[in-house]
């Protein structure tokens, strides 16, 4: 009995007055189900509770994201507001919902996005409007029993059409809710069964209503805390930009560390991770930022594009980090005496890749084109081809010397990696590995350089004023005339 | 004049008896509008054309989109169909129009996505068309003034707290929709003027039309050549493992190549980009899949997530592909005879590790347990050490051979690369990085193979009948045991 008893739950409550009272479960099915529907509520509260925490966390974390919501329970309350002003309802009856309906599925969290599917939802709305009454004069002229028919028809062709314009990238990126709008207007239009007269009124007070929507959805966005989407994009590429410099920078730090601050440096690496999967966030960005007006430093035209080759550049940088990541963690390590000997060159040429990118993300930040970018590039590129030559001149100092026994007795004297004998190739391996990652993220890094110089280019980047803007050239030219 | 007149554009006209015209340009202002007209109209028409060819493409390359488009069409005359036949009209008057709504937002590509929108939009409408009815009848019982203040603050509470939701990623990957549609139908019951017992008749009104819709919607995606986003998400991760596959053998054979056929090897290593940039489109069939029922050779409860899991494991092995592949294309070689000796044995590697993707593909095609695939792994695993332990053997028979002067000699009679006396370790850094890719590729496909095995404990799949099945595992306990 007393071991049943242990075996059971039991619910006991500490009584302010210091006893304590055990809460007997009761008997039988009854008290079966209540410790079950129990067990049902407490797991469904903490799963409540989890995305409770979450969701702070996610506002906490941007609090742009809250007042997102804000704006959109504020353009609905406007919008209801519409009703309760009678004027307006009685104009408009039951109509004046698709000003509601319009404020809820055109409000977007960037300015882009809404301005995106409110052009499209306005001209669609329109274009399949004009049609719609168009095919309903035709399908009038010609008889009650011909017009189903014709309609239906039409429907069935326009719609199908305009279903499959939705698979072409191209519209897709650009008119996608647009044509999901087309079809929905046409249909409704086609199958309202009013006469044309009445059609006319019908179209006039939808457009009108889509117009309060949108016009209220256009003002909320820009005026209240804007989110640009064009914004968002640059942001993101910069700050891809420095989570690269700071993996290559982690990489490199780790792998050459003598007695390491692991925690700190594990967080840093993991940053080429969100490089890699930002494509499609990157993609919808720039999608919507070519629907937006002129707003702070960016024109209506600018270069969006671009930013998406620069990002495809970081990738592929990258791929790079990534496979240097592995190198890293991999068992199989060079010998301590290797890698102190390459570890001050290997630094240098990562100190002066991660310059590079620091100053590319200089330039991105500021939008003025870099005076010394250029010189960056050289060092990088002088420091990869050191750190090369390192690599060059190593069979003479290393190879000879294993073969001769040297290294291998010095190996033993450490007491590391010297027990097993590893054939000295295997030995330089892992560093050859890691070097032969430096020179290629080097590489990679001068395409993104070229990726952001294009980019100055075609947004017409101002130089910037503290360095001396391409003094050379003329002074080269000048040189070369006499 | 002549200068001028040749400087024209001219429109020549080739009639069929054999004379030809000249259309000479109208003079002035109308004339130069003319011309611009046309030039416009001949750009318009161009990337009209250039879209339609592009559709024709995408239409010939998957015939399933055509037939999605005529499914789209098809669902929409049935359910306007409804309102030719006069009594279903009569019945809903202008809320019919909810119906034709459902159909054209809810219908989607795939089985799954018309589901989860299906699920979302009769849930949400429910439970917002309850709680708008709970609160209008709470507003109702406060008195005339202070209705539309309780309305107005509930809409914005509601449509707050919904639209935040859907910022959360446990809640966006399965209720975005869902959430978008409790604020449209929140605020439109919160808003609309009715009294409490029109509002019941408009919630039964729409919930039935909406009803109409997701069921029509439905039956015709499911009877009609269904695409199940779970068949889908299925069939690109095999196919993308078979692109990985290819990838491998076009970049080995590339590199070992002796005399080439080049193009059709360029396109099979092209394969890997695909798999690179999969990421979005699977996590999307993932969530779609889960909504689906029981189809085919796939339960309700087939564990989806797992497949992502290959996916990212996938992706690992096409991140050190793309290195393998920019090894393949730098321009420093390894010279022939070094390529030479390492050719069979790095062949050997990949094609064991190609062995060992193609017979994960049969697994997940076929759904069942492989039989050899110890076999085959650990064949790649040997490959592997094999010609790890070739680039182990290398100093001795090369490096030395180098250093006393062997190689450079055998090179410049050769007449390749000796001219630059590059040192040994340059000369065989190119090889060394194809090797240490190639080790790695296989670590990496070895976590395809968990996965993979894991997929196959999760979805219960049989044993493969060709084969023996675990008559290992028995075997090795019964030596065991004695």
């Amino acid at each position: 009995m007393a071991k049943k008893a242990s075996s059971r739950l039991e619910w006991r409550i500490n009584v302010p007055d210091g006893t304590s009272k055990v809460l007997e479960p009761e008997s039988g099915a009854v008290g079966k189900i209540w410790v079950g529907l129990k067990g049902c509520m407490g797991i469904i509260v903490l799963k409540v509770w989890r995305v409770l925490e979450n969701a702070w966390h996610i506002g906490v974390a941007d609090p742009r994201k809250v007042i997102h919501c804000i704006k959109v329970g504020l353009a609905l309350s406007i919008v209801s507001l519409f009703y309760y002003m009678r004027p307006l309802y009685d104009d408009f009856g039951g109509n004046a919902m698709w000003a509601v309906m319009t404020v809820v599925v055109v409000f977007e969290y960037t300015v882009g996005a809404t301005f995106y599917k409110c052009i499209n939802r306005v001209i669609a709305t329109f274009l399949a409007g004009a049609l719609g009454v168009g095919i309903h004069l035709v399908a009038e002229q010609s008889g009650d029993q011909l017009k189903p028919i014709i309609l239906g028809i039409s429907v069935f062709l326009f719609a199908s059409a305009a279903t499959f314009s939705r698979f072409i990238p191209s519209v897709k990126a650009r008119f996608d809710y647009g044509a999901m709008i087309f079809i929905l207007t046409f249909s409704l239009v086609s199958v309202s069964g009013y006469r044309v007269v009445e059609l006319f009124e019908l179209a006039h007070q939808r457009l009108s209503t889509i117009a309060i929507g949108t016009s209220l959805c256009i003002l909320v966005t820009m005026l209240f805390c804007p989110v640009w989407a064009g914004c968002e994009l640059h942001h993101l590429i910069h700050q891809n930009m420095e989570k690269l410099a700071d993996s290559l920078d982690g990489c490199v730090t780790e792998y050459f560390k003598e007695n390491g601050s692991e925690k700190d440096l594990n967080k840093k690496m993991q940053g080429y991770k969100c490089v890699l999967n930002s494509k499609a966030a990157e993609e919808s960005m720039a999608n919507f930022a070519r629907w937006e007006p002129t707003h702070g430093r960016f024109n209506f035209r600018h270069p969006w594009k671009q930013y998406l080759k620069i990002g495809a550049s970081l990738r592929n940088c990258a791929y790079c980090i990534e496979t240097l990541n592995s190198c890293i963690s991999s068992e199989i390590q060079a010998p301590p005496c290797l890698r102190k000997h390459f570890s001050n060159k290997c630094m240098k040429a990562s100190s002066y890749s991660i310059n590079v990118l620091k100053e590319l993300v200089i330039t991105i930040v500021k939008m003025k084109k870099s005076s010394n970018i250029d010189v960056k590039v050289a060092e990088m590129n002088f420091a990869v081809e050191e750190l090369v030559g390192a690599l060059k001149s190593l069979p003479t100092t290393h190879f000879i010397a294993t073969t001769t026994g040297e290294e291998s007795t010095k190996a033993k004297a450490e007491g590391v990696e010297g027990s097993e004998h590893p054939s000295p190739i295997m030995k330089v391996l892992p560093l050859v590995k890691v070097v032969s990652m430096m020179v290629e993220i080097a590489t990679r890094i001068g395409g993104v350089v070229n990726a952001v110089e294009e980019l100055a280019r075609l947004a017409e980047f101002k130089a910037a004023k503290d360095g001396k803007p391409k003094q050379n050239q003329p002074t080269d030219k000048l040189v070369a005339d006499h």
